[in-house]
């Protein structure tokens, strides 16, 4: 496939009245932070509205995209400035590596990386964010997060009524973001930044509870057939709709090679499940698995440059007897082949076993832990049970290894949980794993609707976010049906977003509810276009008003096709303002105000 | 258009491997509940399932739809056996019913009701079901409904785990439902039943926090050309889906005529604005409305059988002030309306002044009120605000003079409320309005996402259903946008599905989980269609199945497409699970439990 043919897949237009800027930093001043400027109308009486961007440079028009070179390095330079990694050969790429048992030529085109060799730390090195962290150090990854986390931070504080602090349920976070506090976060374990030194395309960002909600889009190779192309344009798009993190969940064939195209040019980081690739690695047997296999994929994948991990650490052999009643048994796929693999063998987990050794390895690259939830309930009937707590508490004691080598964790959420039920999984995750950031899929509020779980875990996810979740993984409506097309991804993305939108609202965050005026200062003034363009999904908007009032002069018209020209109760309100600003001076106000002191008593004229 | 032509619109088949199934009743001999029957595959060791069904004869293929006849009077024999009704001539309709200044032939075909007249109460007589309750009256519609309401009970009392409690906020239901206690509570107000002496069509439901938590879905004609079998099919396919009442929120020409249609076939309440039919009587303006109007056209409603009215009677001429500084305002048309009425002429709102007549009329035929929140916030910004509340105070004591008269009252609710605030939304209204049932719209969590405020809208929906909310209106993705087509109302209608059915899970509704639970063991134990057929939307569940494996033999096939043949996290759990049992035997249980013991030391030998 040619190159020409490979851009065209790829989604580079901007989003309407939209434009990229970028915002440089203090204290590091080679740092442009990226942001999106939605530019409003002329009706509009105030100033352009930014919001923060995942989208990268493919929403830049400014900016070449080529993905066959990949992404600009963006953070290579502070990488090596630290003085504490070095380039080296690395790893042979083998035949198993894309799950061929003899060389054989590849069905996908390699990535060229011309003379570009994997980073590790120099010997005896730590190069994770929290070793810098704790050492007082403040990357400028961290400054990055500072500016990009401060959006609309400075006009929330003069323009938020006392009123609107939300519920924090413990989480603390100050007016202002400073690069400091993100530095004591991360020292803390409290937040991760996850930054493989070998992802020195990706936009610094920030997983913790005293931050904004972030969401995460899975995505992975469907078929052998799917080009490169379409692989990372599912990257693209995911991240254009508002994914903060990918997962590359590929299985099959050329894993190895679709994910450093994937990496090249994602501009977000990417986690993965490295069981997966070591499962392919031994033909689909997980009894065949081993500790030397498991190892030799982590650090395969360190080099390539996946900035997390997701590791069924805590799926033990005593552990799995505790899901033998369960309605829905084991539903995570990492924490089923651990299980098989433990039972095979009767041994415990290796990657509970190799801890410390895995942690040594995560140093080198800082590759972050995502601590699997491999006993996640699939069902309602199974929420909250002992071998979903079992697995927690142990969760919790890896995190505390981890947190000794200074490697970052966060750990992974249900799953299927109702409403009533979902509280304690964060009350027991904070205090379990010493508020390590969780990370949920969904949850899950009822299993009894197939083809709309991205709604009935949109639902358990807008609450946990707003009880201290700090990432959200996104469901899409094919759920427990079938692979997500484009539009399902969309769909998923923007509903993950709206669902974090709602948590950051409620926990008051303070430049969340600022975008909420704006769309509906811009809904009251009939400013439609900037209505569409101040939503999270302007074309879905735009195209769903013109279904009804195709014409363009609706767009500026006073009225919409709900209520129809003469009968709107928008306008009429606006009238009513205009009639009682009037009144006002009659003493219209005197008067409501003596009413309110009456009370009940006006009633007793009338009853 | 030919009656033939008519009946080809409407959606009559049943659902997929389901039948109509109906459940005698004890008290009363004549009363058969209807309920729907879903079959499951031979593969599954359980029985067929039962559940609430709200789509009435259409989806009984025993039963013969004629839509020029209506449906069956199922309630006219109760109503008539109570004695205290009596047959008039009723008011005659009159040009401006259906918005023409003089008699004209009517654009749409005019139902003929034959010799049926419409009935009111005798002279002094009452014939609410809150009258009846309050004397001690089991009615056969409290009968119908006890039954309706205890689908699943008894399998749920002798199945749930003890853990499975729900949170209840203050609610309180019995394992099982009686007639007893549906009259309780009603006689308290903390119910309504609403059941028009008119609408004998109508299959007896209950809105009530202590009842499963009920949706509306909004309909209206949206143009003078759309057909009467088009309208008709918007009530047909909207309670197909799950509505449990229906609102007929009409604008235009020919409302009265339409309106005759729907109700003569709609097998659920049907709720109305009468204000709106009023504001068309004057030609759209507000200023010229008069409580005789008003009146005239409550009287002409409560004729042909409409069984709740939304009156905005809370909206006093004081609290119009009180909006002057929102973002946005009056958003509720029928709150714009009573609000522009007061101003024009500096007097207060006529149907609170009235509010003693209203009650008269009401009582006469058995209408329910929704008292209307003409002051709701219609963004995040007015959440909870001053106007808000001073309304809903009113609110409270309209329903004691209602409860006076023994009329049956429920309370609308916002709107746009972020989620930290929704729960004081409901502590107040419940306090304010002496717990009368609480019928939110909503509440959309966050303003940001036009295009999915079906889903901003479900999130809080689900919560203040949880806390105590007895009725959800639904919301589609057109809102704020345009006017619903058919595949909006579904996707709304089984959003609001699913929201309500996640907080009677979270309330510990006993019958609600079992659902989940077929759903699940269906899902684990690869019966595709019966997981299909026991969703909330069999179609849509098989529809994204078939597009990545449409084979049939797919549907029997122990994998799916997510994870492919040889990677299923299921298979292999259910693997895992034979094998545990096998291991069980060797003490592997007994392993597990000195293991859970040891706690957090086994690490030590590992760390």
């Amino acid at each position: 496939m040619s190159t020409k043919n490979k851009l065209d897949q790829i989604t580079t237009r901007p989003f309407p009245a939209s434009r990229k800027v970028y915002v440089k930093g203090e204290m590091h001043q080679d740092l442009w932070v990226a942001m999106r400027e939605i530019g409003l109308s002329s009706q509009a009486k105030e100033p352009d509205f930014w919001v923060y961007d995942t989208s990268g440079p493919y929403t830049d028009i400014s900016k070449k995209i080529d993905i066959t070179k990949g992404l600009e390095e963006l953070r290579r330079k502070w990488i090596l400035a630290r003085g504490d990694v070095e380039e080296y050969e690395g790893r042979e790429v083998r035949p198993e590596d894309n799950g061929y048992s003899k060389p054989q030529p590849s069905e996908v085109e390699v990535f060229d990386r011309g003379s570009r060799k994997p980073l590790r730390a120099k010997k005896g090195a730590n190069v994770s964010q929290m070793h810098y962290a704790r050492r007082g150090i403040i990357t400028p990854e961290m400054e990055y997060i500072a500016i990009r986390e401060n959006i609309g931070r400075k006009a929330a504080a003069d323009a938020q009524p006392a009123k609107f602090k939300g519920e924090r349920f413990g989480a603390k976070f100050p007016e202002f973001i400073t690069p400091e506090f993100v530095r004591e976060e991360v020292a803390s374990g409290r937040a991760i930044i996850p930054a493989n030194i070998n992802h020195t395309e990706s936009e610094p960002m920030i997983i913790g509870r005293n931050f904004s909600v972030k969401i995460n889009a899975n995505i992975g190779n469907s078929a052998v057939t799917s080009s490169v192309a379409e692989e990372v344009e599912k990257m693209v798009w995911s991240t254009r709709w508002g994914g903060d993190t990918i997962m590359d969940l590929s299985t099959g064939k050329n894993i190895h090679n679709i994910r450093e195209w994937i990496i090249r040019n994602s501009p977000v980081p990417v986690g993965t499940v490295p069981i997966y690739q070591a499962l392919e690695k031994v033909n689909g047997v997980a009894e065949d698995l081993t500790w030397e296999i498991f190892r030799d994929t982590l650090i395969e994948q360190a080099e390539q440059g996946v900035d997390y991990f997701t590791i069924h650490a805590g799926v033990l052999l005593p552990y799995v007897p505790l899901t033998q009643h369960r309605v829905t048994g084991i539903v995570s796929r990492g924490g089923s082949i651990h299980a098989k693999w433990c039972m095979a063998h009767h041994k415990e987990n290796f990657a509970y076993t190799h801890f410390e050794e895995i942690c040594e390895i995560m140093k080198q690259y800082d590759v972050s832990f995502s601590l699997g939830d491999g006993l996640r309930p699939g069902s309602i009937a199974d929420a909250n049970d002992e071998a979903q707590f079992a697995e927690l508490k142990t969760l919790g004691e890896l995190t505390q290894i981890a947190w000794k080598h200074d490697v970052q964790v966060m750990i992974e959420g249900p799953g299927h949980v109702p409403m009533h039920l979902i509280k304690e999984n964060m009350d027991k995750q904070l205090k379990e794993c010493f508020e390590a950031p969780f990370y949920t899929l969904g949850p899950l509020t009822t299993d009894i609707a197939p083809g709309y779980d991205h709604i009935t875990s949109a639902i358990g996810a807008a609450q946990i976010g707003w009880y201290g979740t700090a990432m959200l993984c996104y469901v899409t409506p094919k759920e427990h049906l079938g692979l997500p097309d484009k539009e399902d991804v969309r769909v998923g993305v923007v509903t993950y977003k709206l669902a974090a939108h709602a948590a950051d609202l409620a926990k008051g965050w303070p430049g969340a509810k600022l975008r909420d005026d704006a769309v509906s200062r811009a809904r009251f003034e009939f400013r439609w276009m900037d209505q569409f363009n101040l939503s999270l999904d302007p074309e879905k908007a735009q195209e769903f008003h013109d279904e009804t009032l195709p014409a363009e002069g609706a767009k500026f018209a006073h009225f919409c096709s709900m209520c129809g020209p003469k009968f709107c109760s928008m306008r009429i309100s606006q009238e009513v303002r205009e009639f009682a600003k009037t009144e006002a001076a009659k003493g219209e106000q005197e008067m409501a105000q003596k009413f309110r002191e009456q009370g009940s008593e006006i009633y007793k004229k009338v009853g």
